[in-house]
């Protein structure tokens, strides 16, 4: 059964090559889509190629409705948005990607059922299939460049409904084994080596030596130190000075 | 020689089927990306089934530089990032491609140099290549399924960094040859139609006849009509009454 997540159905067009419609499926899934629907594909219907190359996503490829024509296979949706790579003298609303998955998103939250149509291979989808959608979606390309291929397109528009759907954390931090360092810790860590290299002569000359030490402790709070990294520092400069001392009585 | 566009350059780590190559440079050019550097590539330099695949963004494998180490592929650069699809026990921040790619305008602007590390095929980069970076990317994948191939991650990524620095209209609408059609014009119409049809004895029964013509009319308002619809609809219906005086005396 597909997932029960509220989604757009993906509608594969007249296509061409049986790997093409397993790497759509698998392109989908990466994304949490599951919901294709396949209109006369070429080679027929089941497709060796396909399922080989669905791998991971052949149930998508399962539980695919398979249709005679667009009109069947669009029967039951409310909003169609057919994929162009060029203009087709219609008019007709034009969105990129992200502001189409965008108003997906709305209308599918509103209850509406909604499609989007991928073009065969080498022609894409025919002006008679696009006038039967409601908006168009192009991808913004480089104007002097166009090479996507099938499962990009539906890569792209996955991605685009899945960054709009799920909460993504922009950034995280992924911490090893280890909490960030407290200010005390890496205040202890500042202090342990002003001793040291005091010690060592490193602050020369003495005008200079107030303008050394913050920029010392600047780097120290910059690098936002976890709670080992102030342990293996201390450790650096615990070794140092058994080192020289060593060396001393060598 | 590259475009002067400002923008990350994509180092592929060890790559190893030429085929890879060829497909990440279109996937970058797609998006006007042109600035690639490869670390190492298993099957030397140059690679002639790269350059079969790369086909109309051939340019970048000529432009591309090539080193033995990634520390060499990163000499100048200020800011790295690399994409992993799993946690490497590292403490490190972790990017969405959307996040990770506004941090990379951002300090591309202020004038740094980021790079963006992509690992060979099968296996992704060494947690010794992941070290060198700043940062990570992680695709926000389905949990249950990554099936992303290089040309797919540097297609997503390229096409983040396209879509937030390129002022891109989220939704503008093909004109066929027609303005859209004026307020006095839709009027017009209207009461064409709704004199026709009060005198076919469509606004039937009387009580019922306002509501009806409100519903006409917010048909022909919602519809966003173009001024070559607003004949084509008045050409109709003098075409019915034409049809219905002539059915009179035939």
């Amino acid at each position: 059964m597909p997932s029960e997540i509220p989604q757009p159905s993906f509608v594969l067009v007249r296509p061409q090559m049986g790997e093409n419609i397993g790497a759509a499926a698998r392109a989908m899934w990466n994304f949490g889509l599951d919901r294709m629907r396949i209109v006369d594909p070429r080679d027929g219907w089941p497709n060796q190629r396909a399922v080989a190359l669905a791998s991971g996503a052949g149930r998508l490829l399962d539980e695919a409705g398979v249709h005679d024509t667009v009109a069947e296979a669009l029967d039951d949706c409310t909003f169609v948005f057919a994929t162009t790579a060029r203009g087709r003298g219609m008019t007709k609303p034009v969105y990129s990607p992200e502001a189409a998955m965008e108003l997906a998103r709305q209308k599918i939250a509103a209850g509406e059922k909604v499609a989007v149509m991928f073009g065969p291979e080498r022609s894409g989808l025919e002006n008679e299939d696009v006038a039967r959608a409601n908006a168009i979606i192009t991808v913004p390309v480089n104007p002097e460049f166009f090479s996507l291929n099938l499962a990009q397109c539906v890569l792209l528009t996955a991605y685009e409904f899945r960054r709009q759907s799920v909460e993504i954390e922009g950034e995280r931090v992924e911490m090893a084994g280890s909490d960030w360092a407290s200010t005390i810790e890496v205040e202890k860590l500042a202090e342990h080596y002003e001793e040291r290299l005091d010690q060592a002569g490193f602050f020369f000359p003495p005008e200079k030596a107030e303008g050394m030490k913050v920029n010392l402790r600047n780097l120290w709070s910059r690098m936002r130190l976890t709670r080992s990294d102030t342990q293996m520092l201390h450790g650096v400069m615990r070794q140092m000075v058994r080192w020289k001392e060593r060396g001393g009585q060598d």
